[in-house]
């Protein structure tokens, strides 16, 4: 598939979108191909850069530096990532509701003198497990991982129609800190549980998320044992790189239901690039490039390169 | 006419391009769209800011702070204009001979932690004075105005084969200056007159160069009386909005060879296209634009629009 770029002055006055990722190890996201493919579609020059951070980068001074420089330089917005979505926050003028509730940023638009914080792995997850499962109410679900990745979920699943949400992490208190910041704000009760009581609670569980890095290329394995899985269980999985982790082929086999992190990590971009650019994201075909560039990448093409330099 | 963008991941893999140009009064400037028009020909994702100066940004530590936030935020490079052609130049690492010669530079390239300075105005007047006039021997050439322009100027016809290069400025101390500067490298003699002098050298002059603001929409005018002008004298205006100045009219009534300033405002964004990108500017598909541009505006329809925003 292709589109028609016109070359003629008319085409400049499509408005330009310049976008940066910030956190550490952002280089090899494959966010910034999606943004850039999604602006192409939309004939617009998108260019969506990463700016990586080293140790230390996390000082209030650096990241009010960093802000400072984006948008002194033109930048549209921003995505925000580990170890700064928290620390952001106190430079910002507002905060949308996705990201009042979780406590962290992941996207900061520029308007003018403002600078508004939204979440998108919110609202990213909320619409990949509403695509997954569908807009119904639920049971039991229990959520292994209280981490960044997990307070994202936890903020999207008390939003919706969820009975009992269980949350276990390796660290008790830190389940127990996400517990008590979402409850507040959900439809159903929150509670949390240690690692090794997880048998119990799954037992009579509707569904399971998986929040921590088991399962992705460089943590291979699963966060608890692939027996505790019931074919009536729906099987969560926020790890996309591979799609297809061992937690999702061991629930497909049981016959679950189940949810690959592909659909929350398009969502999160699509969420971003609706709010930098004002337009309706692709969501279809923008899940499709995820697919191609995760396939490229386990094929040994990643798919982002470098910026472009001066050879002369 | 069209170019065809393909959107599979592969396009991701054209690298992307960011440019900014810093100084003061750049939001109107021609020369984003001349490159963003050049980077769509080349199908590659390219974003040209426009970084506007107040009064008072160009201390040494604001220029350091936004040549630190141009690379940290993954610029390519930049473009550079008054009131910071010479102020930047103690941060860099190294300079081009178009910019040591000239002691300014216009264009400011990153590569990894080094960074250089280029000066396009420079080689984009030469040329365009080649382009205009051939690359042959020249008698006395006279050039009206020793600011920045001037300079460049200066510096581009120094290291041609001009026999004569009289300079006359307002302020004689700015012409002698600026002979001292290009003495040195020069092919030619280089002498300066006051601007009462004028006519006599005039006189057996074989061509003539404004480098002055007369001309432009805002200055109205010519620098000096039409009447000194002879038929088999060239006349060439650096000034390109309106590409038709009164002194180029008058030039072309009196049967003159003449250059208009579209060649230089193309040909130094050309020069900088290649700097940057490495590749190799279509510099007849540049004109075009720039004359559609110029066109364009002088109708009332300005090209370049501000950035988008976030508009939830």
């Amino acid at each position: 598939m292709t589109v028609t770029v016109p070359t003629s002055a008319a085409m400049v006055r499509r408005p330009a979108v310049l976008i940066g990722l910030i956190g550490e190890g952002v280089t090899p996201s494959l966010t910034p191909p999606m943004h850039e493919l999604e602006g192409a579609r939309h004939s617009m020059n998108y260019v969506y850069r990463t700016i990586d951070l080293g140790r230390g980068d996390n000082t209030p001074e650096y990241v009010s530096q960093l802000l400072w420089s984006a948008r002194r330089m033109g930048f549209t917005g921003l995505n925000i990532t580990h170890p700064i979505k928290q620390a952001v926050i106190k430079h910002l003028d507002e905060l949308a509701p996705s990201a009042r509730t979780v406590g962290a940023v992941n996207t900061v638009v520029f308007d003018g003198e403002r600078m508004t914080g939204h979440n998108t792995d919110v609202t990213g997850f909320g619409a990949a497990f509403d695509d997954a499962f569908g807009i119904v109410a639920h049971g039991r679900v229990v959520l292994v991982g209280a981490g960044g990745a997990g307070a994202a979920v936890a903020s999207a699943l008390a939003a919706r129609q969820v009975r009992e949400l269980v949350i276990v992490d390796v660290e008790r208190e830190r389940a127990e800190g996400l517990a008590a910041s979402v409850r507040p704000a959900a439809h159903g009760q929150v509670s949390t549980a240690a690692l090794d009581e997880l048998p119990g609670w799954l037992q009579d569980a509707d569904g399971v998320v998986n929040a921590t890095p088991w399962g992705m290329a460089a943590h291979p394995g699963t966060a608890f044992d692939l027996e505790l899985l019931t074919p009536n269980m729906f099987v969560a999985d926020i790890v996309y790189r591979p799609a297809e982790t061992a937690l999702l082929e061991g629930a497909k086999a049981r016959g679950c239901r189940t949810m690959s992190g592909l659909g929350m990590a398009m969502h999160q971009a699509a969420d971003a690039f609706e709010i930098f650019t004002g337009e309706s994201a692709d969501r279809r075909a923008m899940l499709a490039d995820l697919e191609t560039l995760v396939a490229d990448e386990a094929a040994g093409h990643p798919a982002h390169v470098a910026p472009m330099r001066g050879t002369n």
